[in-house]
């Protein structure tokens, strides 16, 4: 059957209309024949909300795309060429317990950082892996695309332990960089590319080459002149310019939550005493995002959805998609399998990376040895990252409280076991595994 | 000649007795003909009176030992077996600096870790390398033996662009630990061993013998049970079980620093908020010291030297010395490079590892890949002894602020470059590798 | 200045037309301001023929290129974007030798492999050293592209000891072999792509995609049921179907040296006894080919050029180049430092693999671990290749003696030491650095 | 209970006796209480010869151990300390095809290099697992130490796929090569010791101390003015010196199968054609051997069965054996898995090596990178070596013919695969894996 046939799990989710602009907008490279949004019982009602907003979006750009809904999805998955999963298990309110939890006993609440991230994981893992075991027995030939966070703990896991070979972890952070360095440099993104190394919310644009010649000095003379910043849903940072310009290399924007460890904590810290909480300000947004989609005269993305976050996801992952469809081998940042790429890092375990798409999936570009600088750190993530999925999937407390312990940012073992006991209370319901 | 040439460079130090004690204990395994006591001009007064407590100890013991005294190392080393290293640049007045200039923002103050650490690697590097530099030069087949802290970068520093290939880097923290071990096994220290892999002040005991049988798993249990009582200069431990269980190897008495952050950061700060700093409890430590070496009556060791930390350096440092002399190729745990031996870091880096001692050097045992909850640490430790390294060198400042900000220990970069800034102006006497 | 100034050192070289052609086809994308032609006062009939005959091409296109000869390569350079080296140390009388000196002690006298491929990159490896040397000084921003022969061991040389990081190694082997396989497919080449790795004259196609898809096993079934034609200067191969499907790649021509020894070097040394060396073969063609040049009236490249092998070379070189200057980013074959690129090879020597071409130089492609059966050969290589470089470099007569005799196709440590004294003797003119 | 018990399999080799007297011998430091001599059904005529002629050895030594016999490996195990094994699959009616097969190919005929060497794998390997497999099951606790050739592709297979990690190889090779170097520089055996890395038949003496100190260029030296005796059952070797000392390292006596191709085949192929070979000369011997074993009056090893080869066998595995009761830590020469001890080899692989041998087990001593001369062909072997034993327990006949292919002492894959095919064919009794 000719045409591209998307799945889209965890169709529900606000992003969706933005994904369903990026195919609408690609139709002549990338012609999508079905989108299947699917979601469990509990999202019944904004898949529903979605499923009929972009049936009007893709009605409106008169397009032959067919949108189905399902609660199954195994109902959906036959055939599909391409299987994106955007989920976030337990939802708000699970969030909501990552975020208060650990700023309670005085350490970050972040949802993909921390404590926060970790149980994000935990929740998401299983889950994933299961839809992984579904997609290789259903449609062994499609590609998994994740953007459910933590994105780099959920490809760790999918790349070592799950049922398909054609799992890609993609996150929107690299493309905002780039977005921003090329706002730096006041060129068109296109003249620009970096290539990025490391893991996800923790890759380094380690070159940055403007038409093809490297900029990586200016770029970092720039970057301390100007403050960039950040994304909706980041604290602008203002690195020491001498720091910066030893390192060598840019940040990502999550790399504040390390090199100003204070300045990040304290802040969460403060609006946490006067009650504010991220999650509870996207519970918000969200509500009014779908009150927004239930409106039927509503056929387009609505601009309100940009201050939601997650800018550009929708055009990472449509540019992927389209680039593995047409064998583009253009360069991409996707979180892969590292196979050698960076040195030091085992080689089955998930990087954020440059690799080139083609259509028998992404190719890193070999990257070699790290600076120094950047080395140690991005092991002490890995070796979290990884002690988080054993214990997501052995569902093993201590394990858990080890993880937790050697995260850079956790003040010690006594706190990472009062946050890990008190977060495996109250998250039950999602944590089957640590309940078996 | 017949006997063995000793020269050790710092022999003005207190703990010199104990090192005289140790020879005079194995003169039947290694028949010591002279020992040469090397200071600066500024420590005149201090060796004179160890040379003479040194030469009233040998007489006591009635050894043909020829004790000697200098204030060139050049004099001293022709002709040299063994050249130990056991210098503190800047004395204890900069040790205060090291101890307090980082406390007063905030952030710890210890000598071999964190700020404190990195500057006195800074001040040390330079003027080892010029003692390797000489011993390449006027006793190339003499083994220099370093126990001068930091003990870790010094030796990566000597190992990476020393003169000499015949360095081995030494500290006395694996000998305790085994001697905990043994007391908690309730045996002789001679039936058991460990198996040590790491860097220095942050070796873990990956495996436990008795009698040849791996006890690991009930050492790790009985550690649980009763608490470590830590070495005389740090603080007492006491882990949470689940993460000691779950970790699986036993941490050395300076991984608190990093697994309980808060606890030792805190005790730190309230010390120093009463005027307590440790370099001056030593100062006072010191005094009386060099008090009762003065004595001349004296002919022993006193006992009041226990008191002042460092047990067991001369066991570790005349083992190490008696094992290489006789090639007796027995199991010591010595700073040394890699050579693939662990896994993961690089094979030019110091790494502090049980090895065979033997006439040649020591080999170490091939540990293979650590447990993946410590590689990350170990990672971020060694990119931090590694800049650290090179901004000594180099005399480099931001390569310093670099260094601070990634150690995980700092808050942010931002108190890292004022940490670094006021102890550059404050240490200038000593640095003159940041002042050329 | 606006265009490209290319330097073409070898210019005397009958292949040079083919290079002219190539710049013509491609004035478009590549718009060629200069191109300087540079020989060495032996070569210097020569090159005035090609000079000559490259005008009238380039005039018979009615391009704006400029055509320049120089017998100093100084002259030449400064300004250069592009620097192609194409020299034969020694020209044909010293191939003679490294065909007949080894065939005379019955083992292989290939100019590539074997003796005379060693002795091929003692002649060329000083030259061009020198060359790089040059290139850093008088033009570092230029690109020296390297189709010497050995071109594996000169990029091995020069990535490790030449002056310039700028530097790329080029082969029209993989170029051949994607011919070989669209032909093998009965499609164009533009629609195949073979994933290359391995070392120059022993790199392995180990995949190959056909409209992007995974046709590795189908090219195995097909390259079994029908024999490959090899290259003008190759015999053609024909592997047994068993052999190649547990090889699960596709081997290179020169692979046949390797596979199949007894058949190579038996056909060699009937040839030898009568009196037949490919090395008098060419020339013969060579001077054929001059005479042709040389006839006014020629302003194209003679279809006669064409059986003097070399298939492709233009394509390959002028590929790469047009790729640098337009920041291609496309996958070519190149010859460049492993960077880890391929796991197990040391990260500094040199490879062949397929990379992406950018502005800023090749990337290579993550290739990971090789099939084990291709790992150990490549290996055993890889040792030969460096301790020529060594060698080479050094002027060790006894390193070349270990090099010989440890390259797999020569049968004893004795005929290694008697070809290699015999050949140094022989070629006293060529080997300065084994004559200081 | 007290005392050791020791379970032989392949008890009824020739061998026996020797090991027989080496715990008669070390009975102080290694109190054996009983021996099983265990062997199959076809074997039961020798094995009952042998378990007499023990009993005597025993009764005239006077010691308490009781000798079993048992043609159920199963009876025998439960309760052991040690399994050795020292079987030969198909006896030597199997070695006569190894050696003849091949040699009528015109390739080398030798039971542990080439063809020979891996139907001897092939045999061997599958029955070597189920031993694994028995001794994991009813005597977890028990080293099994393995003798059989090919010892090293034996223990690769073991280390990657037994059911046992307490599994060491063991080969008498580089005790002879110690000997003979404690021969070449005059001194007793006890002074001088070699740092051994490499293969097994394939290591090379990479370091050697005498009374500790370095002593290699020294015995290089004189090893190319004395010409080593080579083993029994090898011829004498005779290399270059110039090859010699620009390796820098000492060889095994196997190498010089591979750096004296040529003198090596013609001999095999001389004695070939004249009719000796050398299984039939091993079968005459052991016929006479038993011969003498069945004198009942015989009470100790007779003399005769040192012409048998396999020299020191004995004192290898006593002194392995003991080492390990005794928790020596004394280094040996044994093949266990490789764990980055040797820089570049897989790190699950077998390698032969120094190691410290604990109660626990060896560990080896870190090598770091091998030279680069010796590098290339280890490589190749281990890739023909897991080739080999992958090919053994899947049985597949392709992989067979690959892995013959890519020996590098293997002219062509024709010749390779009429050499499998025809083995095979001749030895399926004993190849069940190949005819499932």
């Amino acid at each position: 059957m000719s045409g591209v046939k998307i799945v889209t799990i965890g169709g529900g989710s606000s992003y969706t209309p933005e994904l369903i602009e990026g195919f609408i907008n690609r139709y002549d490279i990338l012609p999508v024949r079905e989108i299947w949004l699917v979601d469990i019982e509990e999202g019944r009602e904004k898949v529903e909300i979605i499923t009929a907003l972009a049936k009007r979006m893709i009605k409106k750009a008169g397009l032959p795309i067919v949108v189905k809904m399902s609660l199954d999805r195994r109902e959906a998955l036959p055939g599909a060429d391409f299987v994106t999963t955007q989920i976030r298990v337990g939802q708000l309110p699970a969030r909501e317990i990552d975020e208060s939890i650990p700023l309670s006993h005085g350490i970050l609440g972040q949802e993909t950082n921390g404590a926060g991230g970790m149980f994000n994981g935990f929740r998401a893992i299983p889950v994933l892996l299961e839809i992984a075991a579904d997609i290789a027995e259903l449609c062994p030939k499609a590609w998994m695309i994740n953007f459910s966070n933590p994105a780099g703990m959920v490809t760790e896991a999918c790349i070592r332990y799950g049922a398909t070979k054609r799992m890609i972890g993609l996150c929107n952070v690299p493309f905002n960089i780039e977005m921003q360095i090329a706002k730096l440099l006041e060129v068109e993104k296109s003249r620009i590319w970096v290539k990025f190394a490391g893991l996800n919310h923790m890759s380094y644009g380690v070159e940055i080459f403007l038409d093809g010649e490297d900029v990586t000095d200016q770029v970092i003379q720039k970057f301390n002149e100007v403050e960039m910043e950040g994304m909706k849903n980041i604290n602008s940072i203002n690195y020491e310019p001498e720091f910066i310009r030893a390192l060598g290399v840019i940040p990502s924007f999550y790399h504040s939550y390390y090199y100003k460890k204070d300045k990040q904590l304290n802040q969460e810290l403060e609006e946490f005493k006067e009650g504010k909480i991220r999650s509870q300000v996207v519970q918000k947004l969200e509500k009014e995002l779908f009150e927004l989609y239930k409106d039927e005269t509503l056929d387009i993305k609505p601009a309100q959805l940009e201050e939601r976050g997650g800018a550009y996801y929708s055009d990472a992952a449509c540019n992927l998609i389209a680039s593995i469809y047409n064998d583009t081998r253009d360069i991409q940042t996707v979180i892969v399998k590292n196979e050698g790429a960076i040195a030091g890092i085992d080689k089955d375990s998930a990087v954020e990376i440059s690799a080139i798409i083609t259509k028998d999936g992404p190719i890193p570009l070999t990257i070699g040895e790290l600076p120094i600088a950047v080395n140690g750190l991005i092991q002490h993530m890995k070796s979290f990252e990884r002690l988080t999925v054993e214990a997501a999937i052995e569902g093993d407390v201590e394990k858990a409280i080890l993880a937790l312990t050697i995260n850079p940012l956790t003040p010690s073992d006594t706190i990472a076991k009062e946050v890990v006991v008190e977060m495996i209370a109250a998250q039950k319901e999602w944590l089957p595994n640590f309940y078996k």
